[in-house]
């Protein structure tokens, strides 16, 4: 032992992977800095290397910056945003708990699902797709169902585009003695996030959206009553390896001598890109960011309205960085994206659910929110349906 | 809406960071080749990119390669090792299964935690932390508790440095009608893994050990038979990102169309990595990879020895990609560690558990297994205890 069997697959001849250039406009990944890549592509060090704790404490204060919150609980997890997700909903909820998920898409139906798994007594309020949550619905909910623990809801939907009133939804949550569970995916760095304001309590966010940055990683920040909530549990999380009592020995130490020790080896070359990607945005600045975002997608807007195309969601409530375009007939929906990714190396995304073939996704989010990405996808579009 | 609050956080002022130049030669990560971190630092593009497709089928058959299997469902786990060792355990576990798990080491105890939080009634083995799973001890929690579901099990503790016989202990596991799962973090790619030799039905991996990849994804195969019993479950899978059912159709595609579409939003440059490195082992061939770590470690342990230092895991099991070694009196482990990694740039790792202070852990993994390297560990711990 070892045994000496001999190998029975035989190697597959691969060759070396190249990317094609892209330019990323759908609804994520979005397009990725060079200097982010750099970083990303630097020597890995060990998980534990004193030079690496240092920098996730940057990391740290960075998120907290793009959050805009105070929350010690703050740390990015080692995994996509749906692992971020399930962080949040599975540190908060405990078997029986009753919660109130509100649904106006793909991604609070995601949300509900996962409650569900992870043992929730599950209250959906729904809104149509395309239109913001309804707080009133969620307040009906609310006093139709006393003890309610967590009210779950997405800030910026992916799948629609349409943003919902995160002030709202948290305070309803507070003043019914509930804690927020919200997904800010799509719109942290986009829009205004502010977590302290909102008094949100368990936040989850991705990379690969409006932060620019690869995505692998889920930002998430947690209050400090979400964090005594997920102590005070009586039932153990049901992933270990999302257990915030248990990870918070690496991401913050020990709670008496400060000491950071082993929990899982994360993705250090993942966070070194990270820590690029939002060192930029503090240094452009987060008003300005969402400012480009702003002004990026209103000429995507203009442009698309004038070749005919109308917009999914009110102007009231649309995402910036992400724009639900309804296909008037005669486009040929497969056709077309085929082309621009062919063609012109430009992706747009497909609707989803009930909007697959029905609409374009298209994404304005972190570096591709220029006004020059603008242009060119706005040209090779009306050259693919002239 | 969007509310324009004023921003409450300052930007923190942050440098680039830049990680220092290590030899690793710890538990993990090991150290990664330029060409990995080349791939890995490419243009992101989409996760539905049809060239990236392409290059997760590649990967796909090149991790049947190392895993060496034909298993259709082999695709790496979007998170660390520890993602991994729950996507095993919560697919094939229902609450109130019975699973033994066999214990010698810090990762065969957190396999029963992960079984713990998945509502299974698991029956423990465990045997000195530095020996192997006994067999025997594994055969008699078989037949004193029929009707056991699966036997779970580390290959190769990271821990301890001991190797298992993981053809012996899947063989139990099947005579008596029960899954294996089966750690294989640090073994795969470091010493013989034949999955379908073994008839091992759910196993995972990690890249960070010697497939000598950056940390954050984790390499999984299932069975035919796994699959079926994860199709025929009663409840959910506790982790809708885990759920093999769903995931499949990213990583495998639509059942009857082929079609692949969305469930998360895997992380592309990772992936990228990933495949360069299995690439490079491909090229090499595993045989002569495994070769390359039973000779670099020979010549460290012969080295440590000379320097009067002993192995804590008898020849027969020992490990060549982890080797644990007592430190004698008189050596201060931390101020030695320390001294490694600040004078000469060289990662070791400490004990873990009730190793703590007892030991070194020193990793001959991927990239680090080459004769320069051990040359070089061993003329610096020379250095600092001489």
């Amino acid at each position: 032992m070892p045994t000496d069997t001999p190998l029975k697959n035989e190697p597959p001849q691969v060759d070396a992977f190249q990317p094609p250039d892209r330019l990323l406009m759908g609804a994520g990944p979005s397009p990725v800095h060079e200097d982010v890549l750099k970083a990303m592509g630097q020597t890995t060090i060990g998980h534990l290397d004193p030079t690496m704790v240092g920098m996730m404490d940057e990391l740290k204060d960075m998120l907290r910056y793009v959050f805009q919150t105070q929350n010690a609980m703050t740390f990015p997890v080692s995994g996509p945003g749906s692992l971020g997700m399930e962080a949040c909903v599975n540190n908060i909820i405990e078997p029986g708990d009753k919660v109130i998920v509100a649904i106006n898409g793909v991604f609070g139906t995601r949300m509900a699902e996962v409650a569900q798994r992870a043992g929730a007594d599950v209250i959906i309020t729904e809104d149509e797709w395309g239109t913001a949550v309804d707080p009133g619905k969620v307040e009906a909910a609310l006093k139709a169902n006393p003890g309610v623990k967590a009210v779950g809801f997405v800030h910026a939907e992916t799948s629609t585009g349409a943003l919902s009133d995160a002030t709202a939804l948290c305070r309803l949550a507070k003043d019914h003695g509930a804690l927020s569970i919200v997904d800010t995916v799509t719109s942290l760095g986009g829009v205004p996030v502010n977590i302290d304001v909102w008094g949100a309590d368990a936040v989850y966010s991705g990379t690969q959206k409006c932060l620019s940055c690869p995505p692998g990683l889920s930002p998430v920040t947690f209050s400090d009553r979400a964090v005594q909530v997920t102590l005070d549990r009586e039932t153990p999380v049901q992933s270990w390896l999302l257990d915030l009592s248990l990870v918070a020995i690496y991401w913050h130490g020990d709670e008496k001598t400060g000491a950071r020790t082993y929990h899982h080896t994360a993705p250090v070359n993942a966070l070194m890109g990270l820590h690029e990607a939002l060192r930029r945005i503090v240094q452009e600045g987060l008003e300005n960011v969402w400012a480009r975002h702003r002004e990026t997608s209103a000429i995507i807007v203009a442009g698309m309205e004038e070749m005919g195309f109308s917009m999914l969601v009110d102007a009231d409530v649309r995402l910036p960085e992400l724009l639900t375009i309804k296909l008037p007939d005669g486009i040929d929906d497969g056709a077309v994206r085929g082309k621009l990714i062919n063609d012109y190396g430009i992706e747009i995304s497909a609707g989803l659910g009930p909007f697959a073939g029905k609409l374009w996704r298209i994404g304005v989010m972190g570096e591709g929110a220029r006004p020059e990405n603008a242009e060119r996808v706005l040209s090779a579009i009306k050259e693919c349906i002239g």
